[in-house]
């Protein structure tokens, strides 16, 4: 099984930022804990007027994993009214090339 | 000085995956050599039907580094016509929060 990394982008605005970072860190420690799970970095934009405010990567054992993971209770969460002002983008992702210096 | 992520969301059609990866390549390449320049990966998404077909993730050591490492070499390659088929997102992002298990 080869690790997959979950990519979701996030719409924030200026003055939503802490209502979507708590809302995130509820979904985030709910995948946290299931099985498979490997880690996540949540990336913050360096320029406000971009479209995307947050970039969150997260690795997963496996495409299995990742999909049993979000299951009902997942669901339950994204489906709170507060996630209808942070409209994202998500995609499951295998590494294709990676290199460094 | 802070690390900084470069993310890059590319719109790339299922017969254009070849051309693509050539002109990424040379683009990578060119940066590769940067002072600053730390690495980079390359994901290529799993479904099919997502508008972002491949992400490019890299880490450079500063903002400034990235910055001076996009110079006039770098807009010469990307202004080639072949990007032209390929439009993209970019963003710089510093590092919010991370996590693992």
């Amino acid at each position: 099984m080869a690790q997959v990394t979950f990519i979701n982008l996030f719409e924030v605005s200026d003055d939503r930022e802490k209502e979507f970072l708590a809302a995130w860190n509820e979904v985030s420690e709910y995948l946290r804990a299931k099985p498979g799970y490997v880690r996540h970095r949540l990336h913050r934009a360096l320029e406000p007027d971009r479209r995307f405010r947050f970039v969150n990567t997260a690795v997963w054992e496996s495409e299995q994993h990742f999909r049993a993971g979000h299951d009902e209770g997942f669901y339950a969460l994204v489906g709170k009214p507060v996630w209808k002002q942070f409209p994202f983008f998500p995609g499951v992702f295998e590494v294709y090339a990676e290199g460094g210096k």
